[in-house]
């Protein structure tokens, strides 16, 4: 029997921050691919439309006019899934008919006046305001909620509706699942180790190199030993930080020179917009401020769709809804694909 | 303040089978929709097609030959994501780069021979064999496999690649996450209360009655109170039964004339074959068969993308993947909608 090998011997791992396990099928990459297409993304919008509602001087859906504004701009959803008020819940006693409040509130927050631009394409200034916004939206909103999930959808595949480059920001009164797993996880970890889990994991892979894409003086890109999606990453700090607003000047340049770099990376991949939802997790804000969430790490995670070209992405369908996520390429092979890839964005090179 | 109404002010709902929550925004199905809108499905598929591998008679990709088959047919997938071989990871000490050995086995059945019938469209004895073959599959692999995932990938938008009616068999030596955490849930429960999770949750939604969509003598079609996507079902049987091979004759039968009829609602809700994946679940196989199982209950879900047309379906993106499943109609206006939908097919209502 040959020897084990990990980029072509199908074998379960293990995701220490969500306690759960994913199937790698490397060898499964060979099978042909006669299902659906994605219809390639738009590449032609108008800079400034004024029909569009995420643009400068448009009306919104609300009626409200919108600034004309020149760097990020935040507002509150026209169409928020959460909302400050309301009535709530009794509490059923019935554990098996449970249900709970939720208060919360929805921001948008555009990352630049043109419709045109992506963040890989924006000044490396412009992108570090949209970093200084995202530590402002987090001390706000964290000052009366428990969680601020600051995310990404970009791409129509992605369920994006609207090509003006912006972020959207649901801050709740409770835990969401994800985070709540994630504090029990890292929580259990410090407890054992004495060391927060992330940092722990991000010294072992400087030294494994293996799923380690690009490095700065501040931040680490990778592709997590547990990634499920395709070109699923995570960007971690190299100092221990708890949230957006933690970060050092230097660090928040730093994070916003990575962005630009990754971002590229991403969009040279199948020379296109790269599609993706992306967000940020650190330790829990509004009541939890007052706790001790030293076991906490920031990080943003990437999770792009696609797998083998532009119109052809990763569904996470059957085996995966119902019995848990499988993947066909290593987290090394997508950490080798994402390395190899040019540092130059292919709008901006030769011409 | 008004008076809380599940179908207009938000909520969180907990999911005890899975120990997680889900966000309820009813206010939401307001919003416009200017996203990606689908393909709607493919209504002229031939009948028989040599070149397609699920066909009788076809050649399939591994070269092996398909038998002129008349009812079900069941083969080795060509391209497996699980092997039944090959050499198996060192086990590393290391908690954050743990992998384990994966072994396994994929199956593909045809529901019938001709390539242009779905279930609903099918005959009941075509449907009640093809509920025959399932048990057949689950007793077969399941003398030597810890779980066997059944599941059916419908339609372009599930990422199914055939529009032959067919299902598929990953069968593992390990328990996947979801099986798993349904496992400790329902042992849970049993535990503390003396019966199975599902059968208690039976028989209160039977008298709450708003989430029930159809019923007859062994079977019962429900919206979940937990549901996620917009019009998820599950489908359980009346008695206590641990997996598709313990149905009686009677269930049986009842089984296929319920899955025609839940079937036909759910193409009747947009005039269109009704994408979805749906899978069994019960009480898990191979060394767990000398165990005490008493604490599951069989089931199927069915997990529809679809939420406001045949062309436009819930993006389960960023909040969704970072956060916490959000859903916008509640499980009640879900279960109403397809209760009031019409028990003929819509294409074979009139003439
Ligand atoms: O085997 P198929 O139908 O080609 O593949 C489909 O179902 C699998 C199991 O849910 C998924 O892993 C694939 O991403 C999906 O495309
Ligand atoms: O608010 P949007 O961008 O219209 O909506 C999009 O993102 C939300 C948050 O991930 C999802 O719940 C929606 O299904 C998706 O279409």
């Amino acid at each position: 029997m040959s020897v084990f090998n990990p980029s072509e011997h199908q074998h379960i791992r293990y995701n220490p921050l969500k306690d759960e396990w994913i199937l790698v099928s490397p060898h499964r990459m060979k099978r042909p691919w006669k299902g659906q297409v994605e219809k390639p993304s738009e590449e032609n919008v108008a800079r400034f439309d004024q029909s569009n509602p995420l643009c400068p001087k448009a009306t919104r859906p609300s009626g409200k006019v919108n600034p004309d504004y020149e760097a990020t701009f935040v507002f509150e959803n026209d169409f928020p899934a959460l909302l400050d008020h309301g009535p709530s819940p009794d509490s059923d006693s019935d554990s098996l008919f449970k249900s709970a409040p939720a208060y919360g509130t929805c921001e948008v927050m555009c990352f630049h006046p043109w419709s045109d631009i992506t963040l890989p394409l924006m000044l490396k200034e412009e992108v570090r305001s949209v970093v200084d916004k995202w530590a402002e939206i987090n001390t706000r909103l964290g000052q009366k909620f428990q969680w601020v999930q600051i995310f990404e959808n970009k791409g129509a595949v992605m369920g994006c509706s609207n090509p003006h480059p912006h972020c959207q920001v649901w801050a709740s009164s409770f835990l969401p699942n994800d985070p709540c797993v994630k504090d029990r996880c890292q929580r259990k970890y410090y407890e054992q180790n004495g060391k927060p889990l992330l940092l722990d994991y991000l010294e072992k892979e400087l030294l494994k190199k293996e799923r380690v894409v690009l490095e700065n003086d501040c931040w680490v890109w990778l592709v997590p030993y547990w990634a499920v999606w395709p070109y699923e990453t995570m960007l971690l700090p190299r100092r221990h930080v708890l949230r957006l607003q933690d970060l050092t000047e230097e660090e928040r340049d730093a994070l916003a020179d990575m962005m630009k770099k990754l971002l590229t990376k991403y969009d040279n991949m199948f020379e296109m917009s790269f599609p993706y939802s992306m967000g940020w997790h650190g330790a829990p804000t509004g009541k939890f401020l007052e706790g001790d969430n030293s076991h906490w790490q920031l990080h943003a995670l990437y999770f792009p769709p696609l797998l083998r070209s532009a119109t052809v992405k990763k569904f996470m369908v059957g085996y995966e809804m119902l019995a848990q996520p499988q993947r066909d390429l290593t987290a090394e092979q997508a950490a080798e694909k994402l390395r190899n890839l040019p540092g130059v964005h292919y709008k901006q090179s030769g011409n």
